[in-house]
């Protein structure tokens, strides 16, 4: 069967484990403590990194890699436009919110509050978290504003940009790190998300030390 | 006449560049000083990054996706495969370039040397730039790994992969931060990238107060 080795609350992990469940491919998850080094995991995947999968004899790692490689050998639901100028906008906000919303907001928060703890590696520095809760809000605003004029995040279908989206919120809401109250439209938009089956599995997470606040797993939030 | 908006030493400006070349899209070269948050700027591209691509009225941000998005709309010449299995290569490697090298030794190298100064932040911190220099050789020994099993990074031709890769090593060979000697395949292979016409544009470049080293811009390096 194949295998995903994954972190719980790693939003690159949880981005995978939703293109992988919305496309009903069977995966068994495998909690993989990275920080650890096990000479196994470093050579199933050199970066030293989640999520891996593996697929028969061979193993996949780079989330982003993989979601592309998900959605051309299982194109069926497409989680992707079929134009150029739609999976350019798909992949620019996969980026943004891997790259930009990943540094300033799930690094400062998340890391700060839950890694640190998990992999020993000291106490949060408050001046982190205080520029993650303050990134948090303008990004929070800016998805307001692309779902003012779109459906989903990347246009009028859902997408691996959603998926990127709902990866990094979901697991800032395990630690109830966003504000719901901000945006009426982003709520919506995670309330839609929310309610898929693909997103069960993430709901049910648990993290040991750190139970989740009640309306983490409440579809009406 | 098309723009990019770009910073001369930047690995993902230089991977974009070499991407245009190769495929002889002539874009106008407008270097950008994004760390002075010009409003203009924050206009074009919200996340305040670099590269940014202006074609016609639109503008295209995130280096990755711009990639992409030129091999959709411009597939001749190829700078990805066309099945799955070695598609995925070449993401994979170049989210290692990307990610992994850019945060183990571009920005401990580069950036401390050269990206402090020009920007007015402060001097180099030595114990990044010798955790840099350390790492360098890890990932030139992945790459002559890489090569020893294959013509190009990714596989049998020369591909985006491969533009990522030497887009990092060339803006660290402009400091002299590569040690060429440590692995002839890696050498033969940068030698092969570097007298393409699609890397002249980069030869050319010049920053001031760092000039760059003779061998820059010998092909008999």
């Amino acid at each position: 069967m194949n295998r995903l080795y994954h972190v719980p609350l790693s939003p690159f992990c949880r981005k995978v484990r939703l293109c992988l469940a919305e496309k009903k491919i069977e995966v068994e998850l495998v909690e993989e403590r990275y920080w650890e080094r096990d000479p196994d995991f470093l050579r199933r995947n050199p970066a030293g990194k989640v999520p891996i999968l593996r697929i028969g004899e061979k193993n996949y790692a780079e989330s982003s890699a993989i979601c592309e490689y998900l959605e051309e050998k299982h194109p069926t639901p497409p989680l992707m436009p079929s134009d150029a100028e739609g999976r350019f906008e798909v992949r620019r906000l996969v980026s943004w919110f891997d790259d930009k919303f990943h540094s300033e907001v799930t690094a400062n928060l998340l890391y700060e509050r839950v890694n640190r703890k998990i992999t020993k590696s000291g106490y949060p520095v408050s001046a982190n978290v205080k520029a993650g809760a303050k990134a948090i809000k303008f990004h929070l605003d800016y998805m307001a504003w692309l779902l003012d004029r779109r459906r989903w995040l990347a246009g009028d279908n859902m997408t691996i940009a959603d998926f990127a989206a709902a990866a990094h919120l979901s697991s800032l809401d395990y630690i109830s790190d966003v504000d719901w109250n901000r945006s009426a439209v982003v709520k919506d938009w995670y309330a839609k998300i929310k309610s898929r089956p693909a997103f069960r599995s993430l709901l049910a997470d648990q993290v040991p030390g750190f139970p989740p606040p009640e309306h983490y797993t409440d579809l009406d939030f």
